[in-house]
């Protein structure tokens, strides 16, 4: 049997990403058309996209605004699209977020309001509180990020300084029906930490965010405190009767995705095991534990025996200290591929399952076997490439490179490693 | 049910060490008394524990020479202890080294030499040819070291700048059989590897090492050149008829450490799944990616089901950027701790199986699922600590470190991560 492994591990990804397109994987959970209106709202990279699957599938008059990053957009017939930047927030998408809280507001419970949530949604739905300007909450938050706030310690402080964040686009639906289907691109695939949950009550409170500024030492504008002191500010929690009616579905994970593609393998006849859809940590390092658990199997028949594939999901980190051209997943199997050694007849792919590996314009990269053979020949010297960051410039020059353009969905990045022989 | 974890996990580690030490893997291996003289000579951290097993269940008269490092040395009757400088060798290690040659010179047939090997005995043995000074070779091994070159090509040149490596030992105790006990403390257990084998026929030749100086462009000593163009210099090959009495066992290795405490954990009725036993990476990120695992299983019983252990061998890096007290194995630790954050009810140990971890005293620490609720009791900023390279003081102060003395063994670091609840 001769399995041609570059090939094998392409549909893997593609059935990743096919996991999380929302042409596939939104329909299934459109709900049934409602008596009265039926308003699409939504936010996030995959945020058109997801509109536009709805669109496709829904019978019945269907209104809405979803907000997207710039360059995310896809044509909607009667669904609004706007574009506003991400990470860094700015008027387009506080405008967006302003006219999507209008566009739920004063409907019935015979309406239904479908929420699109996807990785990037917090950005592109930055709407502070009147009184509080954007420059103001961003101050607050770059505070939060320097001092080394916990993570659900910056949630409860977004969360009250929004308007639309921890379940206040749900409450300002009420007493519509609301349907959320959210892609996650979180560790954990928290609901009320994607998108800083919208349509999800909130386990904090404003005393919670007043204590965590507190704790830090953070100076707010008076703005700040006033509207922290005003029960205006408090979001819904648990129980709360005005979220009686939402309805919170994930329709994409890293994880739903890493098991789509392992069952590509394993219906090629490999053995497989996904070891985290949530991996994180510097990406040379994961990419040499990554070799040192797959020599395991090259050399000891364990965790898994071999032909066999080791999968994980999860956004790892690049220390740039070079001036090279990099993106994480590269940079993992530049790392992976040296520490492998040409061992155990190696094969790897890591992508971004949002068609973008860091600021460059392909998903990712493949591993073989003979790159250090290729590399050598080629003149390329790999770990003085590695030192540099300049991972992209080995894999371009290998033709190795995996391109798929934008997908316009995102559940993090993919990465396989297959072990396909004894070292 | 009530397992104590911290119990479990010592006993592991106990489990790792016994499989490792002289005294309990030794005997076993110990071949027939000859019908002419035994003579003992041997090098590394465990070679006068693994000389005492020997002296210990020998029947019949014994002889010989082992050399060590400072402080490694145990008293036994008939086997002399010298002890010598590691990593850096000293003139203490080459005179150890020159009088290990002539023991084993000018034996007979019916004679045996029990060569005992572990790790560090490639510094302990450092024996450069006549007209070769110390001086030379390590300033040649320290460019190697600088220009990147691959191991495999520095042994081809270390080998050959040695009297007693590359198999040189075992053609110096022809025809006399030679029997080597080795304990492995290298990823692969490669006996060509291990010590520079000294017993070991030598895949490379005089013209590879002069081969990779030029490479290099590595500047050689006169008396370095004159000697690799001497056919004086060349080490025995697969098939070398004065190899033809020698038998090469490994005694102790990583693998089999972490089978025996995979044993413990299994007998206490948890799964358990064996990594790697030779990961390697940057300590912090090796402990997310164990702690990316981890979550794995509490949250999605992959690739194990609770209770489970993860278990894995090998020599993580620290990159020292602070000023604190560390210890890889700490460090791994408290990364790993302030990367599970609490979840899944996390255990684990992490320790070096020769019983010190870095430059400390402790072999390592155990984490457990309140470090981070105790630290914080404590005033510990874990995150200011681990910044600072700083982790054996954090688990100093929670009384959380483990500590052995030397175990006089070493299979490398020993690491287990307990999955014992949902999160």
């Amino acid at each position: 049997m001769s399995i041609d492994y570059r090939r094998l591990l392409l549909d893997m990804f593609q059935a990743a990403v096919n996991a999380a397109a929302p042409t596939l994987c939104v329909p299934a959970y459109l709900p049934p058309r409602p008596k009265g209106r039926t308003v699409v709202v939504g936010a996030g990279k995959a945020a058109a996209s997801m509109a536009a699957a709805v669109e496709a599938h829904w019978n019945g008059p269907i209104e809405g605004l979803v907000v997207t990053r710039y360059g995310h957009g896809v044509p909607c017939r009667h669904i609004e699209v706007v574009e506003a930047s991400h990470p860094v927030p700015d008027e387009a998408g506080s405008n967006a977020a302003r006219r999507i809280l209008d566009k739920v507001s004063g409907l019935t419970a015979d309406d239904l309001v479908l929420v699109l949530i996807s990785g990037g949604a917090s950005a592109l739905l930055a709407l502070p509180p009147d009184g509080i300007t954007l420059a103001d909450k961003q101050a607050v938050n770059r505070a939060l990020l320097k001092c080394g706030a916990h993570i659900a310690e910056m949630n409860a402080v977004r969360k009250h300084l929004s308007i639309i964040k921890g379940g206040r686009l749900a409450v300002a639906a009420a007493p519509a029906q609301v349907v959320t289907l959210a892609i996650s691109d979180v560790p954990g695939d928290d609901l009320s930490v994607i998108a800083s949950g919208p349509t999800v009550p909130d386990a904090s409170t404003r005393s919670d965010a007043l204590a965590v500024l507190a704790k830090y030492g953070i100076e707010i504008p008076a703005t700040v405190a006033v509207h922290l002191n005003d029960g205006a500010s408090d979001t819904p929690t648990l129980g709360d009767p005005r979220l009686a009616n939402v309805v919170n579905i994930l329709v994409a994970t890293p994880q739903k995705s890493l098991e789509a593609a392992a069952k590509v393998a394993r219906d090629a006849g490999l053995a497989t095991m996904i070891l985290g859809n949530a991996i994180e940590g510097e990406a040379r390092d994961v990419g040499i534990v990554h070799a040192g658990i797959a020599r395991q199997c090259g050399d000891w028949g364990q965790p898994l025996e071999i032909p066999c594939v080791l999968i994980s999901g999860g956004e790892t980190t690049v220390t740039v200290r070079g001036n090279g051209r990099g993106g994480r997943n590269a940079e993992f199997l530049l790392s992976l591929g040296i520490a492998a050694d040409g061992r155990n007849g190696i094969w790897a792919l890591a992508a971004d399952t949002d068609g973008i590996d860091g600021s460059e314009n392909n998903a990712g990269a493949i591993l073989t076997p003979d790159m250090l053979h290729r590399a050598k020949r080629t003149g390329i010297d790999v770990k003085t490439r590695l030192a540099d960051n300049d991972a992209h410039t080995v894999f371009a020059a290998l033709n190795d490179l995996v391109v798929t353009g934008p997908t316009l969905t995102n559940v993090n990045d993919f990465r396989a490693v297959l072990v396909t022989r004894r070292s």
